[in-house]
């Protein structure tokens, strides 16, 4: 499979931009645990995942973190290349969270294609526009539900992107992952662990009771 | 003044384009408190200021808000036209909060010429990345920041987008705006008066010491 086959409007784009980009694209397989971007004045590129699974979450200066999106397979990474629009004003870090195959497409070749290019445009609208929906959807989440009800949908999200039940996590990285302490993730998972949800082992947690769990993260 | 000195691509606009957003055109203005966009799954259109002031902001269940941004002279607002693309899912509430001259766009106007036009579109993307910029810059308040800080903050913004240290503002307003009770922003408006920082009056925050108030929700 070719990059044209992962890009969706790669047949809307003429062939001198198609050119651009190919010219410019760069192939990399990155292991699980790669800082590929830092956040910060870098401007990597964009990022396309061919397989395996990115993180992309902000930092506070105190070195708190929240995932603000995954990436999955066909995906595309805007925010690694923020310097392709004036008005994307944050940093956003990401991560692999899984062996990683990816496409970088260097951030002034694509800006170069998008200024030319409607389709290319209006495309890139859609990724952001996407993004934005699922940073509302983490407001919301934010605002108005309780750290409870956020963990029993974070476990939930996990065994659904694991493909099972057991899942190797700390706490840490639940913390990292809600924008919150290690401390109040492993009071919330004993509580779970009590109410005979969860099983609790070293950096594991096993889901025990789904249907109580999702009682408690649903709606 | 006329339309096309507000809309800052009109010149890269082609004729028929522009005779297409000219004919769409609706000119509005509405007193202060008008429900311009509902939420939900109405599609208004593109509202372009002229003069005034509007307010987006989100809405929970419980009928909880919070402020996400607030549109000046010439801000354009998308969210309102939610419609002209698929990826956005998300509800924004839009009101006026000062009398207010604008201009709707129709989102079916709109999106044709964006389709159309690699111009307009790379616009658009700007004005979204400009609302990601801030909504992320809310979360990031809402994240890392304790609420007295953001209140000190909110008020600071308040005296500069109205222009005197003497605000006409509900503690009910605050807590709208900030995502939070009522209680909560009376307690620490009490706080910040037995502080000096303030002098509460019926539906009236007096600011009376903007350097203490500064140093808290400065950084």
């Amino acid at each position: 499979m070719e990059f044209s086959d992962y890009f969706p409007i790669w047949d809307t784009m003429e062939p001198r931009q198609q050119e651009a980009v190919s010219a410019g694209l760069i192939s990399r397989t990155v292991k699980k645990g790669t800082m590929l971007h830092g956040g910060g004045a870098d401007c990597t590129g964009l990022l396309l995942v061919k397989s395996g699974q990115l993180r992309a979450f902000i930092l506070s200066r105190e070195g708190r973190e929240v995932t603000i999106y995954r990436l999955f397979d066909r995906d595309i990474c805007l925010f690694s290349a923020s310097c392709i629009m004036r008005s994307l004003q944050f940093d956003v870090a990401i991560t692999a969270e899984k062996d990683t195959q990816l496409w970088i497409i260097p951030a002034d070749v694509y800006r170069r294609v998008m200024e030319q290019s409607a389709s290319v445009a209006n495309y890139t609208n859609e990724i952001m526009a996407s993004r934005f929906s699922e940073v509302m959807w983490l407001m919301e989440q934010v605002m108005w539900q309780s750290m409870d009800k956020r963990v029993a949908a974070f476990l939930l999200e996990e065994t659904s992107i694991e493909g099972t039940d057991c899942l190797r996590i700390t706490h840490e990285s639940i913390a990292n992952h809600l924008g919150t302490h290690r401390e109040v993730i492993t009071r919330m998972l004993r509580y779970f662990q009590s109410e005979g949800m969860v099983k609790l082992a070293r950096s594991a947690v096993e889901i025990t009771d789904r249907t109580k769990l999702e009682a408690l993260g649903g709606e």
